[in-house]
């Protein structure tokens, strides 16, 4: 994610970092190379005059509308959902953090309690990791004993079994019958809340917006761009590259946008700062317990928290 | 579902299964022939010239950007409401799973809990078969014995039926006094969300998108398309077909996309993989119980998931 | 509510039944013969000559799309909300059922159990009538007793009376201390989220979209349409009656759409099918009892559920 | 709020009571006068030719229609959530009346249960009086004695005041131990739901819409309109009035009818039925107390429910 | 924020206090020499005549219709959901207050509840003093004693660590037995509510607008403002600089307001008046321990409230 001032207006103009200009610089270089051609030839293709003014790109307009506003909205639910079910994880960890400090009982004070967060910050990491496909076993090694590390060791669904072994802690409390009587209620509630958002990140994960709407899209975006050139070039001649490369850029830079949103967990420049997110929550518990807490997560060069 | 990683640039422009191309291809090559047809004829049908301009289409344009907005929007929202009921279904299986093996008593173990868990999984397929229209009993009978599948037999409501038999081992469960204090109240509100998720299910299942809208948006697109070609054939001439299509697939897709979302229960490519989805649960409940599990269900050929 | 499969693309087209069509014929007739008069007379009342072109009807566009868009989409949520609230109702109805029959006390089995349930279908019938203004006697007389009935007589909020019967139940059952603890809570919330679901209808009921909508959204609708002939007839000529019914047609349609579905309750064509929505209910309770149950409602020859 | 039915399509032309035509009526004159000179000096100011065509107001039309678009949107979200919490606070009324007349103790009943219901009764009745800025005195008085109007007077949150002594009553009863045991948890439920739409009515009334935006629109659609007859005088001449008191209307009435709704709880004709809202929980409160009840609140000659 | 009544028609088209005209004056000024140089130099840049005509900004139009509606919608979304929590937060407070005063115990009256509201306004001077990245300290040292400010210095977390106190402080009187047995249950249930605010003004604080929709609508709007002048020169001649200025007021002026309300917590006049809300939550709390409260915060002259 980018994480940087807006600065003034002019210098806005001018970003390179964080812009997604980048990334779409050959198909800008291949429209203007199509616009020069047609001021070159004046219209013609292979010796042909193409017949396009531009009273018919208003009429794909209204498509062009209708997919690329639907398609951006739809990303930036996805995006913006992810963000949520993330907040509600630190929500529902510190409070689970905040409980167990509290009304778990007192004898078997330091272990348990300590165990207890640690599965918890140990959690936040297996889910990182999984959303993102890489190893969770170094982050683990640092919070899981081996015990726990062995019950995980070809698991399918570890943060699932993380939220499992704290539910098992909660019920032998309970059967102990210390603490306040609504206790498990209300810690298994925290737990439940933290299971919900694995489901949801799953969700998020598995189903992405359905296929056919981007390739409706692209086609669309990259057909009327290619034409553009010939139905300007008529009516505005050597401004033809300049407006077309405008457009184009305004078309493909919103698609590249999207696509990057609509996949919240990956490690595009807009996606989410996962890692970021989970070192606040890890160092957020570990306040609560009263524990020395490690550095947050610092921008690079590019202004990009991972 | 169309499960595919999304390519480069220009291989998207050339997809072929995924897109909704194939399906309104004889749509698309009638416009073609009206549209050459316009330019053979110079705009006349019998002989007669049809006085249209470019004019007229961008005041259609308005109801038609209206129309088509909403109905995919419409469309979309029941897609991502069906997934996330089916999301609500995971998260709540796993949660009941997980408190029923941590609080449920501990001395009937084994029995009791498996057989709570099979037809926790038995609901689930209870649940798909009935959205798509399909015969339940040989998924059924992998996971329930002769009594519930005869209890069931004959009747239209399976997976409230199925519901209802979990409600029944936890009331006996209570009676006996066994687990914590809150346990009843704690499954048995999994229990409410998974009937919750099978009224929602239904709900979109029953009431379609108002079906004047369908007819409404239908004729508007493609009497516009009919017309289409008459009012560019003065300007545009020869690329009067390029153009006439080219708004047409914009137009046709679009329709053909948001009607398969629009019945997310469906086969149809666009539709949910509600199969993979269920097979997901069955897998992730059979880890948390140390149950061996089956395969994923995997995409066709067509990058297709089921 | 119209429920057909939505057909080939070519039979939707000349679709009669379920469209709109035949409620605004009489309007189209009339932006016909306007428009047939502006071919003939060239553009003039009578005698001098409406000085329009097409450049001002964009402008009007920008407003109309606003209203239309915001209208229908206002319309629609209301359906859509409605909708839910009857998906909420079937769910309620069912927990609460399958509740009562789990966790009440079984010694007064039979008669108590029945009574319960019975009653609950009398809620849905006795809402039904309520929202759609008719006499509920005939039903409430199918399921409750002499004594009910007398009680209810007179009653303004009778499906809030009835709610009020049930909930004296439960706490009867909860003072003789007889099934599991948490049971009133269980019990008293499913009640409460169906009195929440009459809330709801009743607010939908009770709130138009605010009047002064309708009346600018038709005024700029009408007055559009019967300008627009005027502005057509200089560049398209003889096809100026076309175009302007093709326009007509698709702004009063959706106008008219929009006005049936805002009022979700009602008894027109794009309604909620109220009716084979209580049965469903009716149904699925009395089987959850395991006692027959009556045919789910079929749509007439017009394909239309009531 | 008017209440009226909508009528046939021809009457609902002709609408004055209900239509904000009446508020802008000098607003219109005013672009009447502006055109009518525009037309009678061929589009000159002070001799000078105002050199404007009809390009640049579809330039200004795309600012427009956002504008206008998003604050109708904005101000009707209000109107609806303004209406929803209102639809709450009847569902958390009645809950809370049945569940106190059913599952408070018996023993000192008529008294104290009247008392709850009567100071239940008062506190919606302050909400309103709140809202609007009027004095509650007269209508506390009716329903309040003596010691709760002492107590009430010169605090500035009544409401809140209110629900704390419905807490103190359930305190006590709760305390004696009398009811079922979850009664206190499930009857502070709904006091906690008042509570909320108090929270959210304040909420409402004391953040209006970001007022720039406000600003913003109002200028851009004056000048818009101002700017408009030099646009199209030469282009449709004496039809110049006509359509620009057309477009004027429909820009000026969608500001006026989104700056009444978005306060939802003034007194405008599109505003809402504080009062007789107000009288239904009332009516419905005292039916299910089997208590007298007044007559519900009319619509005044123009259609207007206060 | 400001707050000032709407006033009437002529008199808004003036507004200087409240509009964003102040901080975009620059940017017109450039604009303004843009186009009147254009029409100086009627469209020549060193000599070479620019040439477009209007055509193709529609077409950028289009792009820019998506950007700055999206941008818009995306920004409001935020300053009502950051507006929600705080509403989120006045109810919890209060009701946390009231079921404190009303069911905790009555023998340790005096210090322990005014020890509990004390905490709990210094909860949101804490909140509001961390999002607006101000020193807590001066307000904190107002309601609490030496040890709690000692116990908070150097944390980074102090909002959180505060509920903490407030759930230790619950924790100890559920664990004396006194109070109705679901105290702790419905107490813990509003601190949760309000770690729930905590976490959701954090997220809006944290996770921006993805950057690259801000750089991609700014330079949109500014190239298409720089391209305007020399567009509209040939067709409107002296109007140009009146136009172009017009278009980009209304361009400038809606990424402004959007840029302010999408950081909902900083302190431009379009954010939420964060203090006033504090200042309210307190007054209110006050009143309800029946203590003297302070005066609400008041706008400064130029109608903004801090």
């Amino acid at each position: 994610m980018i994480v940087r001032p807006s600065g003034n207006w002019l210098r806005m103009l001018f970003v390179w970092d964080g812009s997604v200009l980048k990334s779409i610089v050959p198909q800008l270089l291949l429209i203007l190379a199509i616009s020069s051609l047609a001021v070159a030839t004046d219209g013609r293709i292979a010796g042909i005059k193409i017949p396009l003014d531009t009273a018919p790109f208003p009429l794909v307009g209204v498509s062009l509308a209708i997919f690329l506003g639907f398609r951006n909205n739809a990303a930036y639910a996805r995006f913006v959902e992810a963000r949520q079910i993330w907040g509600r994880i630190l929500i529902a960890a510190r409070s689970l953090t905040s409980q167990a400090l509290t009304y778990l009982p007192q004898e078997d004070d330091g272990f348990a309690r300590k165990l207890f967060v640690r599965r918890l910050i140990a959690f936040v990491y297996a889910l990182t990791h999984q959303l993102r496909g890489t190893d969770p076993r170094p982050d683990l090694a640092r919070y899981l004993n081996e015990e726990d590390l062995e019950h995980l060791s070809g698991m399918d669904y570890i943060p699932v079994a993380l939220l499992d072994r704290l539910r098992l802690m909660l019920a032998r409390a309970a059967r102990k019958g210390q603490g306040p009587e609504q206790m498990l209620w209300m810690l298994d509630a925290q737990v439940g809340e933290l299971a919900a958002a694995v489901g949801g990140c799953e969700r998020i994960s598995n189903t992405p917006i359905p296929f056919s709407y981007g390739v409706l899209v692209h086609r669309t975006v990259y057909l009327y761009c290619f034409l553009l050139p010939f139905g300007l070039v008529d009516a505005i001649g050597l401004a033809t590259p300049l407006i077309s490369v405008f457009v184009a850029y305004t078309l493909f830079a919103l698609e590249a946008i999207a696509q990057e949103i609509s996949e919240p967990f990956g490690t595009d420049p807009n996606c989410l700062a996962l890692h970021a997110m989970t070192r606040n929550i890890e160092r957020s518990l570990l306040e609560q317990c009263g524990q020395p807490k490690p550095e947050p997560v610092a921008a690079n060069a590019a202004y990009n928290v991972n």
